[in-house]
């Protein structure tokens, strides 16, 4: 254990509704021999923290919450050799643990991990604190790549969670659209089937996952993608990432139905990424997909699907759904987004100390801020 | 026109729920420069005749049936060329008509022709007759290959369908099995992700579409597939056909949750194929999956799924719905049915004539034989 960690530290705590605070916690200690201690150096507020606070979905009382974080390893128990980290090592961090050796991490499907949980839940305290405890620190954890650049390292919160969920959302529509189609008995030649013509609903909701999806896909080479949702900032945000047209489903609700008329001979789209999850989000998606089309769909639902068996039958529906696995993911993810990561510089438009939770999460709550970062390096 | 073609001929006309007879009608005669008038060879009962039978549908009443038929050309319109098809060509047909130049045909979709309607029913006679116009014959007719054995061409009902479909749903199985998993940071090797070592659960519901699936499964190399239905006789045809293990859901409730158990190390089988459409049999599949598994869904559902939006999104499900696409798969379905069709060939355990129509639906209608077959050879 090193020496200069105090044994107390600064920590932002859920209380209930719309009640947060900085508060004075003990320091977490290893307490098993896998662990490791992180020190923080920046740490996200994500659009998922907002679903406790605004008394959505039931929050872990007393907690200390925060799921996207990075920093500086400063304690590692006995099965951490030196070749895998070292004290000293900038490292980022996955927004669930996971264990690295069930059938499922084993397989590519870190998201369902038999000990899965996720940092600022009920057993696991989060990071927005000075101090997080890593469990499974070995397939937590990955080391920061070193900079070839300057750019403020506050970007690599986006590697926590919301990048790689994007990232996700898009290779399975890119997976999917891979597939080779039958041709018929006249061997047609598919002129039409490159990349770049295909048409793409991406996302539904142009939040900072749909974002990092969009700009995942133009860099695929997918051009033709179109953006819905009903806040004018993020609808310009999709604009000057690279959509091939915006639309706002209030301020202009039968401009849809017009795109997929005009842009797709009223085929509809080749695939549709759904990031809301609520119904009403899945039956534009069912809506707006071709038939035989593809529904990419991250949001956690808790309604009934909008549509049957009978409806999926007479559209040869393919829908996919669920968690992003990202440490599965986080090589192939880290790589582009190597090659991405000045382009979301600009979603970080708000970095305060840990001291101001309580003006942060309002300013968030509100809309008034669209990416808080915690950053401890002040 | 063919001098030889009589004014009238022999059809089967279903006038309402266990009501079918054979009677004599007026021959069908070119309408339009795509059609061709076929001598019928062979028709097959399908499965789904029975739906109207039984009264489940509302049947094309005072329709001339059937959808499964091969034979002879007799007529042809001015628009089919002699490389395309001359009279008297031995020819399969596809149990829908497709129209060959919409979006959907052009791109592999033929079962989303917008033109496409279904041989007896509502607006189109069907093939169990002595007769049958085929509209837009270049894309519904293929030439039947020549044989190069002296086996029965009855079994060439089974491509106008059924083993077309059931190799639909295992092709989408291979391909979603066929993706490149994400491997995590570890970079571990997926030494069992072979596809011999793959457990599938296919079908639910050992069918004739079902027993084809399975032995295109083993075809294509999947030695661990696992059969459930509660009909003794078709298991035992399953087993007979490949199947690595057989389950009576009725007589055996417990034994699929101790194959999950013990064969899968409770994970849950890679995929699953649906071939009834029912809410509890996609229950069966959604239970039996692993978590990011695929259910490949041929049945023709009408109920609510048996899953809301939180379920999906917590087991990372997959799925794929929809009719089969017969036309556009013909060529690759066709070189596996020359190999396996020898199997087929004790399917069909009950052929008729025309004039035997009654009785034939009654036996099939009480499972007191498999397949029927018009032979109109006799």
């Amino acid at each position: 254990m090193c020496e200069s960690i105090p044994k107390t530290m600064k920590a932002i705590v859920f209380h209930g509704p719309h009640d947060v605070s900085t508060e004075i916690r003990e320091t977490p200690k290893i307490e098993k021999a896998d662990d490791v201690i992180l020190k923080v150096k920046y740490s996200g507020l994500c659009g998922t923290d907002l679903h406790s606070y605004r008394g959505h979905i039931k929050g872990p009382v007393d907690q200390i919450i925060g799921h996207e974080f990075l920093g500086e390893i400063v304690a590692k128990g006995s099965d951490i050799s030196d070749s895998e980290f070292k004290i000293g090592d900038d490292v980022l961090s996955t927004f669930t643990i996971q264990c690295g050796i069930c059938w499922y991490c084993k397989h590519g499907y870190s998201g369902q991990c038999d000990k899965t949980n996720t940092f600022g839940k009920v057993g696991l305290p989060g990071g927005q604190a000075e101090y997080v405890r890593i469990p499974y620190a070995k397939s937590t954890l990955i080391k920061k790549p070193a900079s070839q650049d300057h750019a403020d390292d506050s970007v690599y919160v986006l590697m926590a969670d919301i990048f790689i969920t994007g990232y996700y959302g898009v290779k399975k529509i890119v997976d999917f659209l891979g597939q080779k189609p039958a041709v018929g008995v006249q061997q047609l030649e598919i002129k039409d089937a490159t990349i770049l013509q295909y048409m793409v609903l991406a996302p539904l909701g142009v939040g900072p996952v749909g974002l990092c999806a969009l700009r995942v896909l133009n860099h695929l080479g997918f051009k033709k993608v179109v953006c819905v949702d009903n806040v004018p900032s993020r609808l310009e945000e999709a604009k000057r990432l690279g959509a091939y047209k915006t639309i706002n489903f209030e301020t202009e609700p039968t401009l849809l139905k017009e795109v997929i008329e005009k842009d797709t001979g009223n085929v509809g789209f080749d695939a549709v990424l759904e990031v809301v999850g609520a119904s009403a989000a899945l039956k534009t998606a069912y809506d707006s997909v071709r038939r035989n089309g593809f529904i990419s769909s991250l949001g956690m639902g808790h309604e009934p699907l909008p549509f049957n068996g009978l409806d999926c039958y007479l559209k040869n529906i393919n829908i996919s759904f669920g968690r992003c696995h990202v440490w599965s993911l986080f090589p192939e993810a880290l790589e582009i987004f190597e090659t991405l990561k000045g382009d979301f510089a600009s979603f970080i438009d708000h970095k305060v100390s840990l001291d101001e939770s309580k003006e942060a999460f309002e300013l968030f709550d509100q809309h008034k801020v669209s990416k808080v970062v915690f950053d401890l390096t002040l």
